[in-house]
C-alpha cells in the first residue's frame, strides 16, 4: 500500500486557514488541508470543496493558526511535584536545602509517575508535543509518557552522589545502561538517553562511561553546563580550564552531546561547540528566576550551533508554557544585548520547534509540517482577546499567544487533545494523585 | 441605612476557599465570605454553614483563589489595534517608521473607541481590575471603559507635535485641560488625567502648564520618564542635567507626578523622586522588548518610592497581561542584580496590587481586600495543569498563573466577567470591529 494511493483514506486531515509550516521553502500556507495517515504528513492540498473529504477523523481548524508542535528541548518533567515549594532563594541553599532533600525525602517510582503525568498534562494542554527529561526512576516517566501519548527523549539520570533509586553512585552508569538498552527502539515516540547532572557533580570517568554508552547504543547524551559563574570557576579550579575545555579535553564533545544552558561559555568555547556540533539548549526563564545570567544565544547562533529552547523543571521556573519561553527568549535576548532587532519572533519560533527538533536528534522526524515527517501538529485557537487583530502569525505566536491558546494537540497522528480536553488520561484523576502526594511534602 | 445593619441583603457574596487580602495584617484568609455592598467590601466573615445566605448574587470561589483585580499602571489602551503590526526593530524606525505613521493615518474617534474595547475585554479577561491610560481621543477611550465597567486613569495624550485631534500642538493644553475639567469627578470608576509624552517631545512650558492643569483639579499628571539612554542624552545635552533634575528645575517633581519607566535613573534621581513622592511605574516586557534597559526596582524600592507595573502598550508587549507581567518583574530582576532573592513574588504581586493602587493614586480605595474599600475583585480559578500542586498561592500566583486563569472578575461591586464570559459587552462585536479597522491597516 503506497502512501500515494489517493483511494486509500486518510486518517485524519486538519482543515487549515493559516499553516505555519517552519519548513523554509514555504514558511506559511493559506487555505490548504494537511492528510495525516499511519502518523505522518502524507500530503498538503488546497482546501477543498467539501473539507475532510476522504478522512476518518476531520479537525475544522478555521479561526485558529496550525503549526508544528512545540518542543521543550529541557525539563524535568516530575518536578512539577515542588512546583512553588521554594522560591526567591540564594541556589545553593535553593538546591541543597530545598530541592535535594525534598527529592531524597519525596521521590518513589509512583510519585515520579504522577509528577511526570502531571507534567505531560500541562505541555499538552499548553501545545508542547515532545519534550526531553532528565532525571530518576525514568521507566515512570517513560510509562506515563506512553500513557499519555506525548513523544520524548527520556534520560536517566546520573551523578556521582546517592540519588533517587540509585543510592550506590558507583551503580550510576550500570542503571543508566540497563535503562538505555531496555528501552531503545522500542517505541516510535520515545528515545531513551543518558543525563549527567553537570561536569562537578560528575567525575571524569562517570562522564566518558555515559558517553560511550551514548555513542555504543546510537543514542544522545545530556549534561547541564556552564549554567552559574560558580560551576565555571570550580571548573576551572579543579581542573585548570574551562567548563566546555574541560569536556574537550575528555573526548566527550560531539554530536551526540546536548548542552544545556551554556550560560557562561566564551567566544573560543563557542567556537568549539559548533566545531564539535553540540547542540545547546537554552532555558531563559529558569536562568533568570535562579539569576544565573544570560545565555549568548544570538552569539551561539551566529557561530552556527543548534539552539533549543526548554523551560527546564518546574521547581525554577514555574511552568511548562512554551509559549512564554519563546517570547522571553526573545525578550531578553533584545534588552541583554541593547538590540531590539536580537532575536526576532521568527528565531524564538525556530528554537521552540525546526531547531529544537535537530537539538534532540529529531531533525528529521519533527519540528516541521512537511510531507514525511511525523504529525506533530498543534492548532492554536485565535478568537481571543490578546490574538485580535492579526498581522503577523509568528508575531502574534511568539508575543502574544499563551500555552491556553493551544486548543487541539495531534501527537504521531493521533489527536491527543481536542478543544482543550486530553482525551487520554483522566486529568482530574492525576490531579488528586499529585495533590495527594503534595500534601505529604514539606520542606 | 448603616453599612453594618445584617438585616440588609449584601449585593454580592463570595464564599472563598483561600483569599489573598494584599493587607499586611492578615495577608491570607481562609474559609471566608467577602460580603459587597453598593460597590464596596462590607464585611468579610467565616464562611457560612450555608453558603451566600443573605445575598441577592453569590459565587463560590471554591477550588479557587480570590484576590484584589490587578491593576496594570500603564498602557496605550488602543494600541491593541496595532499589536503585532511592527516588531524586532531599533526603537527609533519602530516609533518614526511604524507606530507614529500608523497612528496618524488610523486613528480616529472611532478607532480608539474598538481598540480601547478590545484593550478592556483582553484586561478583563486577564484579571485586570483598573487601568491608567495615555493617548489621544480619550473621550472614547472613557467611553469604552463606560460600557464595559473597568475602572481607569484616562489621560489626554499632551505632546508638542502634531498628534491625533490635536492637529495644532499650541492646542494640546488646551484640549487637556477640557478633557479634564469635563471629566473630573463624573464616574466613582474613570478619573481623568494628562499624559505628557516625555520630557524630549513636551516643552518646558508644556511641562508646566500640564502640572498646573493637575494640581489646580486634583488629578494625576503622567509622564514617560528615562525610558532610554537616547532620552537621557538629549536631555542632558540640551537641558544640561539629567531628566530628574530637570523635571527638579521645572518644578514639577511632587506626588502629582506618576514618572513611567524610569531605567536610566542614578542614585541622586531616585533620592529625588523619592523625596518628592513622585510614583514610578515599571513595564518590564516593553523596556525588554524595545532594549531599553532594566528598571532599577530594587533600588527604587529601597529609596521608599511607590513603584506600580504596567504593560506599557500593545505594540511593544504585545499584550495586556499583568499576571505575565508580574512573572517577568521577577525574574528580570533576579537576572538583573545577579541574586535570586530579588524581587520575590510577594514584591511582584504587591506592584501589581496595593503598589499599583498608590501609584495611580487610588491606595484608599482599592489594591487589597479590606471592608470600606471598593470591591475589585478577581477568582483565579486554581483547576489548571499549571496550577497544581499549590503550596505557597502568591508563588502560584506570580510565577505559574496566566492571565487566562481569571474565572471571575467583580469591579466596583459588579461582576464584570462570569465563568470567563464577560456580561457586559459583546466580545464578538468587538472583534468583528477591530478586525474591520485592522483589515485596512498597513504601514
Amino acid at each position: 500500500m503506497s502512501s500515494k494511493n489517493t483511494t486509500v483514506r486518510a486518517d485524519l486531515i486538519i482543515r487549515a486557514e493559516k499553516l505555519i509550516t517552519m519548513s523554509p521553502r514555504q514558511p506559511v500556507l493559506n487555505e490548504v488541508e494537511v492528510l495525516i495517515r499511519e502518523g505522518r504528513i502524507e500530503s498538503i492540498r488546497p482546501a477543498q470543496e467539501i473539507s475532510g473529504y476522504g478522512a476518518h477523523e476531520f479537525i475544522d481548524a478555521r479561526g485558529c493558526l496550525v503549526m508544528p508542535g512545540l518542543i521543550n528541548a529541557h525539563c524535568h518533567a516530575a518536578m512539577t511535584l515542588f512546583r512553588g515549594l521554594a522560591d526567591d532563594m540564594p541556589l545553593k541553599q535553593w538546591l541543597f536545602e530545598k530541592i535535594f532533600p525534598a527529592e531524597a525525602r519525596y521521590l518513589s517510582p509512583e510519585n515520579v509517575y504522577w509528577g511526570a503525568m502531571l507534567a505531560f498534562v500541562e505541555m499538552i494542554s499548553s501545545g508542547t508535543t515532545c519534550f526531553s527529561d532528565g532525571y530518576f526512576f525514568q521507566e515512570k516517566t517513560l510509562e506515563a509518557a506512553q500513557k499519555i501519548g506525548i513523544r520524548g527523549l527520556v534520560a536517566q539520570g546520573v551523578i556521582d552522589f546517592p540519588a533517587p533509586g540509585v543510592p550506590k553512585p558507583e551503580k550510576n552508569l550500570a542503571v543508566a545502561k540497563e535503562f538505555v538498552e531496555r528501552w531503545r527502539g522500542i517505541s516510535t515516540l520515545l528515545t531513551p538517553s543518558i543525563f549527567c547532572h553537570s561536569p562537578v557533580t560528575c567525575s571524569e570517568k562517570t562522564l566518558q562511561g555515559a558517553m560511550e554508552l551514548c555513542l555504543s547504543n546510537g543514542v544522545p547524551m545530556q549534561i547541564h553546563l556552564a549554567e552559574t559563574l560558580d560551576e565555571v570557576d570550580s571548573v576551572v579550579a579543579q581542573k585548570g580550564m574551562r567548563p566546555v575545555h574541560y569536556l574537550e579535553r575528555l573526548g566527550i564533545l560531539n554530536e551526540t552531546l546536548i548542552a544545556i544552558h551554556c550560560v557562561h561559555v566564551d567566544d573560543h568555547e563557542m567556537g568549539l561547540l559548533s566545531e564539535r556540533q553540540v547542540a545547546v539548549v537554552h532555558c531563559p526563564q529558569s536562568n533568570m528566576k535562579l539569576a544565573s545570567g544570560v545565555c549568548p544565544v544570538r552569539e551561539l547562533l551566529s557561530a552556527g550551533i543548534v539552539v533549543g529552547l526548554g523551560t527546564d523543571g518546574c521547581a525554577s521556573n514555574n511552568d511548562l508554557d512554551m509559549f512564554g519561553e519563546m517570547d522571553t527568549a526573545a525578550k531578553l535576548s533584545k534588552v541583554a544585548s541593547g538590540d531590539p532587532t536580537s532575536l526576532a519572533a521568527g528565531t524564538a519560533l525556530k528554537l521552540a520547534t525546526s531547531e529544537g527538533a535537530k537539538a534532540l536528534g529529531l531533525g528529521k522526524e519533527i519540528g516541521s509540517i512537511e510531507v514525511g515527517k511525523r504529525a506533530d501538529i498543534i492548532i492554536v485557537d485565535l478568537g481571543k482577546p490578546h490574538l485580535q487583530p492579526l498581522y503577523d502569525p509568528v508575531s502574534t505566536l511568539v508575543y502574544s499567544a499563551k500555552g491556553g491558546d493551544a486548543r487541539d494537540v495531534i501527537i504521531n497522528g493521533k489527536v491527543i487533545m481536542r478543544n482543550r480536553e486530553i482525551v487520554t488520561v483522566d486529568v482530574e484523576e492525576v490531579f488528586w494523585n499529585v495533590n495527594k502526594i503534595a500534601n505529604k511534602i514539606s520542606v
